[in-house]
C-alpha cells in the first residue's frame, strides 16, 4: 500500500514537472514566444504570420485591446493582418520598449508604434497569460497612458 | 415558426442584456466594485473586509501577485489579512493612483503603498478581468518599474 502511494507520488512528480525542453528556464521560452509575438505584427505576409506564431501561440489563445477581439491563433493572424493592410499605419511598426516582467504565469511589457525617424503614434503595455510550456494563452493590450485619478 | 423564432430571439436578447442595474453602465459597476476592493485592502477586521467584497468579487475570483496566489473570496480575505499583519507594512497603506482604464472585460490601474507622511515603499499596476455583473473575477499586480529592455 506504501509503496505503490510513493510509485504513484513519483509517477505524478514525473508527469506534472517542467516544461517539453527541462533544460531552458521556463522564462526563457515565455521570451522566445513573445519574441516570435512581436515578429509577427511586423509580418506582411499571412503564411509566414502563422509560421512565427505556431508553437508558441496556443490554437485557443486569445488577443484583444481597445480596437478589437481576436479569437485563436487563426484570429490573431488575420487581426495583425488588419493592421498591416491599414494605411493609416504605413511605415509604422510594434517594438517592444521595456525587458518582460514575469510572475506565476503572467507577464507584462511596454511597446511603442513607430516609425523609421523614430516618430512614435501609440505607446502601450501588453498583459499577457502563457502556459506550462511556455506558449502564450493571452494578450491584453492598452494603448496610451493610464486615465487621471478622478478628484 | 417564424414568430416562435422572433420571441425566441426576443427571450435571448432580454435573457443575455445588460448588468443586474441596467440603469447603470457596467463601467461604473466596475469601479465601485474596484472601489470596495481597495477599502478591502484598508481593513484590518477579517468580518469587514469579507462585507466590502461580497457582491463585488466573485467567490471563485483570483488574486496574484509576486508575493503570492489567492483562490476565491475567501482566500483574498486571508491574504490581505497577512499583509496588514506584516509589521513591515505597519502605517503603510494601498491608494489608488490612476483612473480606472477599462475595455471589453479588462481593466488596468496604478497604485502606491503609503504612509501618512506620503513616502511610497511600492509603487505598481494591477491587470483585472470582470464578470457580465461588473463583479472582480482576477486581479494580477505587478510591482515596481518595468524591467529595462535587454541590450
Amino acid at each position: 500500500m506504501k509503496k505503490a502511494f510513493w510509485i504513484g507520488a513519483g509517477l505524478a512528480l514525473l508527469l506534472t514537472a517542467a516544461p517539453l525542453n527541462a533544460a531552458e528556464p521556463i522564462e526563457d521560452t515565455v521570451e522566445a514566444s513573445l519574441e516570435n509575438y512581436i515578429l509577427a505584427w511586423n509580418e506582411p505576409e499571412e503564411a509566414k504570420r502563422r509560421e512565427l506564431l505556431t508553437d508558441h501561440w496556443t490554437s485557443a489563445g486569445t488577443y484583444t485591446d481597445p480596437s478589437g477581439h481576436a479569437e485563436g491563433l487563426e484570429g490573431l493572424v488575420t487581426h495583425i493582418g488588419g493592421f498591416l493592410d491599414n494605411p493609416q499605419f504605413k511605415g509604422f511598426a510594434i517594438v517592444r520598449t521595456s525587458g518582460i516582467d514575469i510572475h506565476h504565469q503572467s507577464f507584462r511589457f511596454t511597446w511603442e508604434m513607430r516609425n523609421a525617424s523614430g516618430q512614435v503614434l501609440t505607446a502601450g503595455i501588453d498583459y499577457g497569460e502563457f502556459d506550462d510550456q511556455g506558449l502564450i494563452t493571452k494578450i491584453v493590450g492598452f494603448f496610451g497612458p493610464y486615465p487621471e485619478l478622478e478628484k
